[in-house]
This record gives C-alpha cells, structure tokens and sequence, in this order.
C-alpha cells in the first residue's frame, strides 16, 4: 500500500494525471517515497539518477561544481516546484551534472527514476510534461549565464542600491522598479527580475513599500 | 506547389514523419522554405520566431551577446543539424534571446515557425522531437559555461584548437585572436597572451597567417 498523498498531490500537480490509467497512476504512487531533508543535506550528487523530485516544503539549491569545488547556483526550487534534472535515466539527453542541496528542512516527495521512465515510455503527454519541465529550466539557467558571462546589470543594480542607501542614511529604498531602471540605464522587467534573485539569495527584501536591504555586506561584495 | 526536395529530406530527418497524416506532411512542406545565406550573414537576431531551421549545407553559429555587444559562441550546427531556439513561438518556455550567423556560405530549410507550431500541436510525437531537440541543446550549453566558469585558459584554448583543427583536417587554423576569444568566451589580449605562451612552449607557430599546430601531442594533454 502506497502513502494515500501521494495520489492527492498529483492530482494536482501533474496536468497528465487525469489521462494516465489506473494502473499507471498505482505504479508511480507505490514508487513514490517522502523523504524528510534536513538543512544542508546534499540530496543528489552529480551523475546519478535520484529521480523526479517535487518540493512539498522547504527548499532546495541546484548548482554545478568544478573539480576544484568551486560551485554556481543555477536556481532554487521552492515549494511547489519540481526537479528533473535530477532524473537523468528520465531525460537521457542531459549529459551535465547538477548537485542538489536542501538550504532549509525540506519535505520532499520523490518518484523512482527508472518507474517515472517506464510510464512515460507508454504516456507521451508524460514525457513532454518532463521535456517541458526541463525546458523552462533552461531558460532560467542561460539567464544565470548571462549574469555571469556579462557581469553587468547584477553589478550596476549592487551598486546603485549601496550608493543610495549610503546617501539617504537607510536601508530601505522606496524607489520603483521602474524610476532604478531608468538610474541604472536598463528596463524595468531586467531590474525586477535581479531584484526578485537578490531576494531569493536574502540579500534584500522586496515588498509594494520598496527595497530593504537585508545583507549589506553581500550586496557590498557584489560591487566590487 | 512545393520544392518535392523537402518531403524526400524531411522523411530521413524527422523521427515522426511516418507517423503523421498526409495533410500535416503536406502543410509543414507548403510552409517550408529552401533559403541561401552567405557567409557573415545574421540569419535569427534575438526573441523574433524565425523558425525551425536545418542546415543543409554550411555551418552556423549560434550565441548570446550582452547590451555591450560582446558575444559568447554556445554551439555551431553543421551539415544535418536542427534549429529549435531559433522557434521561441514552439518552445514557449524558452524565454532568452540567442543570435545566429552563417560562419559559412549556407544553405538552409527553414519551416515557419507557426505552421510546424500547429502541426506539433496535434500531435504529440512532434512536440517530443522539438522538446527533445531543444534539451540536448541544454546539456551542449552547460558544457560551454564549466568551460568559461571553471576551466582555466590554457586547457579551453587548448581544447578549442584541437578540436578545431580536427573539424578542418587541418593543423594550421586560420581565425583571427579576437574570433578565438569570442568562441571561447574570453578577452582578445588573454587569447594572444597564452597563443605567445603556447609558441614559446613550441605547441604551436602564430604569425599574420594564422596558428600552425607544431606539436599536438603537448596539445592533446592540455586539453586533458
């Protein structure tokens, strides 16, 4: 007997779950596991095939390494969001690898690799939700790379919000997202966006009030 | 009417051909078009849908640029590669902007990207291939930002003048210092400072003409 959760989570989380027979719908719940993670456990390690992971709380970070050790955060998934890089025997064309570490206790629900694969072998609207899930990772990976690569709007941004803090004696800035962009010299989506990554990394908060800067010194390294 | 050429090369290329209707064949060959770009030519500039493009013959270069204008190559597609991030009105999750020239003269079929939209739309084993096409794309990217972000100069030039020379048959390579920074993500002056270090070492010979690879053997074990 499989945990009856799982069942009413899927329910909702998965648009091909009402089209998947019954049989399928048993098999991928009785390899379905909760797992609870505490803060700062590594949760999938490189190469191997952890399976699909769906963060029910918590949350986790996903980031390459180098050889040296040296990582790069490619983004968060936060409650509610699913992981399939972690699930290389699902999507064989990703050949990279990614580490997975729980930033918070995090539960998480987790489906056999090799059964997720076996019934989206025979359900083709399983294997575009996976192909598509990975897909718009993607997007949010070469956003990351930008950053990097280009070093700029990250940097700008950093430093515009020191300078101005530093010149109203406070930390928090009741500007717009629209009048910082027009300072710094870029579009107000672009200065949205890197504000909504400074407050995932807990750098700042953002609220309708404006911007509270939560960590100084790191909004300081990033200037430099 | 359209070019008979398209339904004889779709057949071989396409892994879905035989599984679609005759009208959905026949629709994707009407909105399909046989185009020529001479070398230097920007063929797909930023977030437009210019289409699903396959490179017949030639070869092209696909790559992100910052607001500055300095660019990094992610991958080339050659002779019997497939286009998807050229199709953003597809793959709706891919949301980042990349840029394609023809590095040679090229000919090119391209299929509207609406059309093959529509058709994909109906049918399922469709939207597998471009999703899939698009993902292993993904894992080609990664490998290009570990190279920019961990791997130190010597190794990524190294790598890129080996397989260079391979691609070409040929030891002597004949891109400038500014072109090899560019498809290696890294600055002209640190491009020639380690060409000067790899001719003092006796790996390679650079003058006006080019790079002659003197000694692959030492070539080959940096890249390692």
């Amino acid at each position: 007997m499989s945990n009856p959760i799982f069942e009413s989570v899927y329910k909702e989380i998965f648009p091909f779950w009402n089209y998947i027979s019954e049989s399928d719908k048993k098999y991928i719940c009785q390899n379905s596991f909760a797992l609870n993670y505490p803060k700062g456990t590594n949760i999938h390690d490189g190469n191997e095939c952890s399976g699909v992971i769906f963060v029910h709380s918590g949350s986790l970070r996903l980031y390459i390494m180098s050889d040296e050790g040296k990582d790069v955060t490619l983004y968060r998934l936060q409650k509610g969001d699913m992981c399939m890089l972690s699930a290389s025997c699902v999507l064989k064309t990703i050949t990279f690898d990614v580490f997975i570490d729980a930033e918070e206790d995090s539960e998480c629900y987790v489906i056999s690799g090799s059964a997720f694969a076996s019934v989206s072998e025979r359900n083709p609207q399983i294997r575009i939700f996976a192909l598509e899930t990975a897909v718009s990772r993607f997007s949010d990976v070469m956003w990351v790379m930008q950053q990097i690569l280009f070093m700029s709007l990250d940097k700008r941004l950093a430093i515009f919000l020191y300078d101005e803090s530093v010149r109203i004696g406070s930390d928090i800035i009741t500007l717009t997202h629209e009048q910082i962009a027009r300072y710094i010299g870029s579009a107000r989506e672009a200065v949205s966006r890197m504000l909504k990554y400074f407050a995932n990394e807990g750098i700042a908060e953002v609220s309708r009030k404006g911007i509270k800067i939560l960590d100084k010194k790191r909004l300081r390294n990033l200037t430099l």
